[in-house]
């Protein structure tokens, strides 16, 4: 044993002291804040990309996204592509792990490789995405969409709170926004794309699993819901009388809730009203209104439509039943993004080779592994994580994080091209 | 049949046009807005002082606090008392009824008794009291508090949105501050307050009533009811995990609903949640607080009583239940004024003679008769009304204010001192 011996890139604590340097990057002191494109964010990128360089990466640049991309490259010249991925903007007042621990997981994997001068059969692209959270423009995931090939250039134009394009801001920032289309993967080409990611949810904490393979990103049906029943004076209408726009939407609240949790909340299914609203609400006055909105996921889109219809039906049949309206509108809906078989099992196959339980579970929040739906072969391991996600209390302990990086070192050896 | 006969003072056009000439007085051109001690207020004071000489009244005068006051006497030096009354203030944009269709109809009443020179076994008192709505200041009921004797001083130095104090406001008006303990009746030589009223509640009208006899006026409990739960992302948290707020909050008001409806709302029992907040509510997260209101109304204190008590078992077994906390906090109770049983019967027989159903109802709703409550006994005669109240749908129509005019004669008729 040499006691000079550099240090372990697959080592979790390692791995969690570069998390928290990379921490440091924030336009905000004292919080964890990095808009997308932000100076903090530049400062973050350049650092990045001297990692990658420093951790055996070659042809590192950053894309006309803002994105730092760099390539660990096979013996071979037909050689198709795996992308590893994640993003290092974040949320305001954000945690450290959420997007940063998956690209510096996927660098520590790669340069586990090099150190022991491992070449695979495959291309390796490791890409740090500049644009996932979606906070600072109204677009969200363009630089994955970039590299999926379905960037709309449309979004160029869109502005900030400040009046700044995207593409002023690209330009500043020192992104070559021209060679966007280039940045596109050639399909054919592409092995797949895998993303390491912390959970944001508390299951794997709940099965105490430090990892888990994500099954699929689920699609989402977003709608509101506006009760019109008749307002009253609390004291003089009678309750046989009443229309309470609100006792109607407090049962349609239920019928939600139930229907999602019915059968064990089968693909991850979840349906949540998240705001409630009386308009002129009064204590001494029976509700007259009342709008919710709803928020339904599941990893299956026929398990959604399938919850979908009934909270209809269910909420149709509460307002006929009180003699009140009800008008639910569906505002948005995307579809579930279903991770690649092989890949999962891979991942599985790795987990297990760590002597770990392999925990199967849903994504029910959005990923940049979710544009390449329908383009590439897609998978996602999650990492253990505590107190949720997007708030400065997010925690994946060191020694799960170098559980996902021996994870995801042992799938890219697996490969075989 | 003389075609110059005078108009006879109960046909209930005349009360109507008479109501409409009074709804000129207002602050607001094109609403019915008359705050207490308003300019508006002042001029209507003089209108329905005029009209109280008009109608055979005598000793009118404006008592401390701004109602309008005159009197009817019997032949007797030893006769009680029978206040009749209501308020001619107003809310913002109210209607024409509320409070001032109560003063006309006792006039009325008043008015034919002095038109056939019938003297009766006691006097009467007619009062149009000046603060029944309190929405100027924050006292309520303080001009019908001095006449039942229990005036509280302090609410003189209350002041109203622009610093005025009601002393300064009283002293404007013209009111004699100082006479306002001078204005408590004396219990001893009080027969009892009896007050004409709309209903503000869809009852009589329900049940095609013109007019009806209130039994009481409900106590009042209100309060407000904080749960806590777990904010969690609407996406990533499975159903099963959850402790979402707004669904628990949603079972409470339903339950709310459920025990005030229960065995058919004995003694008017009413609950209602009037409003309901979600802090930091977001489509995408689960609701980890909400709080709501509750306003709980009955006619016997032990209705009331009972129901809150079965209120507080049923949230805290629902939040048990839940997994989540409920801080319910009681902020208001008022006990319930039962209205005496010998004019409540009396008041059954007057519309009984008029060859109409006797509609035994109790007010949810607050009145003046209900400050009389352990001074002297109290009753009500309500009038059919359309479109709730405080607003300018409200309606009684001119045949049901005649009958309620013809009643009240009756009635007074029927005194035996």
């Amino acid at each position: 044993m040499s006691p000079a011996r550099d240090p372990d890139p697959l080592d979790g604590a390692v791995i969690d002291a570069q998390l928290k340097a990379l921490a440091a990057f924030t336009d905000v002191p004292g919080e964890m804040t990095r808009l997308t494109l932000s100076p903090a964010h530049k400062a973050a990128a350049q650092q990045v990309a001297d990692w990658f360089r420093a951790g055996g990466l070659d042809n590192v640049h950053m894309d006309g996204t803002g994105s730092i991309v760099g390539r660990y490259r096979s013996g071979r010249n037909d050689a198709r592509t795996l992308i590893l991925g994640s993003h290092i903007d974040t949320v305001r007042n954000a945690g450290i792990y959420d997007g940063n621990l998956g690209v510096l997981v996927g660098l520590a994997a790669i340069a586990a490789l090099a150190r022991d001068g491992r070449r695979l059969p495959v291309d390796l692209e490791l890409v740090a995405f500049a644009d996932e959270e979606g906070v600072r423009f109204p677009s969200t995931l363009s630089s994955s969409r970039a590299r999926a090939g379905i960037f709309d250039p449309a979004c160029l134009d869109e502005r900030d709170a400040d009046g700044i394009t995207s593409r002023a801001a690209l330009d500043a920032f020192g992104a070559p926004v021209d060679t966007i289309p280039a940045a596109a993967c050639d399909p054919a080409r592409t092995l797949g794309y895998v993303e390491v990611h912390i959970e944001q949810g508390p299951v794997l904490e709940a099965r105490e699993a430090p990892l888990g393979v994500v099954t699929g990103i689920a699609g989402s049906s977003r709608g509101r819901c506006l009760v019109h029943g008749e307002a009253g004076h609390a004291g003089t209408l009678p309750m046989s009388m009443r229309q309470d726009a609100l006792a109607a939407a407090a049962e349609m609240v239920l019928a939600v809730e139930r229907r999602a949790a019915r059968e064990g909340a089968p693909d991850g299914l979840v349906a949540t009203v998240g705001v409630l609203d009386i308009p002129g609400a009064a204590v001494n006055v029976v509700p007259g209104a009342a709008s919710f909105s709803l928020d339904v996921r599941a990893g299956s889109d026929g398990t959604r439509a399938a919850a979908v219809a009934d909270i209809e039906q269910e909420i149709a049949a509460i307002a006929a039943r009180r003699g009140v309206a009800a008008d639910l509108h569906w505002t948005h809906a995307a579809p579930a993004a279903s991770c690649d078989a092989d890949l999962q099992a891979r991942l599985g196959a790795a987990i297990q080779g760590l002597g770990l339980p392999v925990t199967a579970l849903p994504s029910g929040a959005g990923h940049d592994a979710m544009v390449f739906r329908g383009i590439a072969p897609m998978a996602m391991l999650f990492v253990r994580s505590r107190n949720g996600s997007h708030n400065p209390r997010e925690f994946a302990a060191p020694d799960d994080i170098g559980l996902a990086a021996r994870a995801l070192h042992a799938f890219l050896l697996g490969l075989d091209g």
